[in-house]
């Protein structure tokens, strides 16, 4: 069932452990098939070394196992939420790769200082809150995603504009149009976050790059003319 | 004799290599076997590239040699006196590893600024305090791990929750119900350090993550409801 | 047709990527073959595992496509414009690597704190200043290639003594004789942003090298009398 | 003629790019056969792919070139300074390794916190002065060291002790009683600087460790008694 869906996000899971961002287990990816809505995702605390696209398990919008042997990954119910709340993409990436997560610790938004960043994410990476101790007793993984969702929608920010957020003293979720894109975006904001973080190391006041750069360099690539690339 | 240990020990010693957690020989893992009550130890000074199951060297918790033609490690005592005042674990690691000697060098615990951390350590990793001119002179590496037990039990830690430790001027101490668990700690325990002074160097003054979350990570991973994993 | 030409651009493409100067498609070399006044140059977007000597685009100086079924790199006219202001380079890299960025992302000047440094660039690796709305807007990329030539004017450097520049909230562009070149230096100004930062962290107030320093190690390098190397 | 110091030398030299230690050919490692008085070290400006044993220069103690093809590197004269003023010491290695490099830029001695430093290096690290302007024109490198073999004497440092030291605003050298270990204590200056550099950011006023704890860890080493290793 799915098998070019399970293939997808397979690969974008090995990716991830290819690009250096996860340690052990510290990661996952899922991808959805929008057609019949079902989700694909990493089994819970399997070492990448023995993933297979078979162990992976699939599921619809509500959470109910529709294939698998193997437990889904904790994460699931936040993979679930951003689904449901974020109509419009096709994959998501959880790590706990090393800037980012520094970011998400210290509670700060990773300010667009540049084109690296502005050439992805339109303005800053927001920091979502964390989560109250009632949140985290009933659900904690699913409210995660809440949080997340309304993080964007009291901010006023696009998903597809700003596709990754930090969730407060644990590390980034990151989402795209497939599977290998998320993980591409994963990529992208730890290295985004390490330039930050050495920016406000050489100048702690460093301002963020103009608006007029940041519209600039993010419209060059994702808007209406576009002129970044083949095609 | 003891092969089980023995090869347990060594492919342990070999991962702390492959981990890029020691440079040269700063660094050792030992195991236990309870029923015998025997310790399986790297040789003093040997290189990695050059050890073999049958170089380890075999010790009773007094510290008589059992097994081995060369000497055992010289922080054989730290590891004994751990065994005898832990004595549920079954493996323990000492490395050099950058960041954690870091924190032992500026004797600061390192706080526990989020999930990462949380889902191994419960509360800051402790930094033991240095030992006394008097100390050093008389059995430097058996009151090196006296210094370590004291300081759990005046702090009230349990070495199940926080396993792992820091000895000012130092480096690392982890370990865990195996040997391989305890160079998995080594592991978690040197990123948890990296970012944790990212988190700072982005934010001094960021505080721990709330008790709530840390519990939560904590518990869902060790508690006896834990859901992470395939149980 | 400048079958040299494209070859030895092509292996300087692939140069930056061996060196880890670029993340994805985060870079670009082209060089120039004087006599026909033709630029080769890497397509737009094209990931390095793809990438062929056959795949270059050749331009002329004004911009005009004369070999080549892609698209040339969205920075070209950056590249064309240096090409026509330093009339002696031969060749040109841009990347993102990650401690360049960070200095034109806090729009500092790198300063010459030491004989790394000096061997390569004399004195100051200079910022060159934002794009004000009108250029972003009226030919960003050719925009991008004057304010730098401007920078080296204004502040009377010679593009041979300083082989390199950082472009506020963006990132550096080398150059030298030649392509290979080219990314020879934007890997030393990557290392040398890093030393540089580094040493801010050790003491904020450091200063820079002594002139006589700075001349000597330039000067036995690269003046009339060099003695580096074997002549 | 000495193919045994010759052979140990170029493998010294291969080394030094193994460990990461040298960008392009920044670097060198020389030996010296004491009983003829002949010194072997890498030719200038040659990269380490390219090096065979048959490319290194062999000089006297004046400089004259006894044997090789290819010019000596330019730091000989520095080189040939320290085996004559260091009567015992075998091997001599010069990096512009990052870390390293980053105390010397900031004019600082490496302090000792801790016992991977103290189990190499008994005390700080020392920076020596700048060159004047009259000792950079008239034979720069010989008076580099000239000038480290009197901070040595001016401060009273044993040189057997200190296997290292910085030149300020330049970088390191280290020696050893052989080419290999030059390289070895090259890898470990390398390693502290950067242990060094995280503990002052961490705290920024971290004191030394006190001199109790240096005591032990160089002298279970290096001393008399020393019980480190398979003696």
């Amino acid at each position: 069932m799915l098998e070019a869906l399970r293939k997808e996000v397979y690969e974008a899971n090995m990716e991830l452990t290819r690009r250096g961002l996860v340690l052990y287990t510290w990661g996952n990816v899922s991808g959805i098939d929008r057609e019949s809505g079902l989700v694909a995702i990493k089994p819970s605390g399997v070492e990448y070394s023995e993933l297979t696209p078979e162990k992976l398990v699939l599921l619809d919008l509500e959470g109910n196992v529709v294939e698998g042997a193997l437990r889904p990954s904790s994460d699931t119910p936040t993979h679930l939420e951003l689904y449901r709340r974020f109509p419009e993409i096709g994959g998501i990436t959880h790590t706990h790769s090393t800037h980012a997560v520094a970011w998400a610790q210290a509670r700060r938004d990773i300010p667009c200082f540049g084109t690296t960043h502005a050439d992805y994410f339109y303005g800053s990476v927001p920091c979502a809150r964390e989560l109250t101790p009632e949140e985290v007793e009933g659900g904690y993984e699913l409210n995660t995603g809440k949080v997340i969702a309304e993080t964007f929608e009291r901010r006023g920010i696009d998903p597809h504009y700003v596709p990754g957020v930090l969730c407060a003293c644990h590390g980034p979720f990151t989402w795209g149009k497939s599977a290998a894109e998320a993980v591409y975006h994963a990529a992208v904001l730890e290295e985004v976050a390490r330039m930050a973080l050495y920016t406000t190391l050489i100048d702690p006041a460093a301002a963020p790059a103009p608006q007029h750069v940041a519209d600039k360099h993010f419209m060059r690539k994702h808007g209406p003319n576009a002129y970044y690339g083949q095609k």
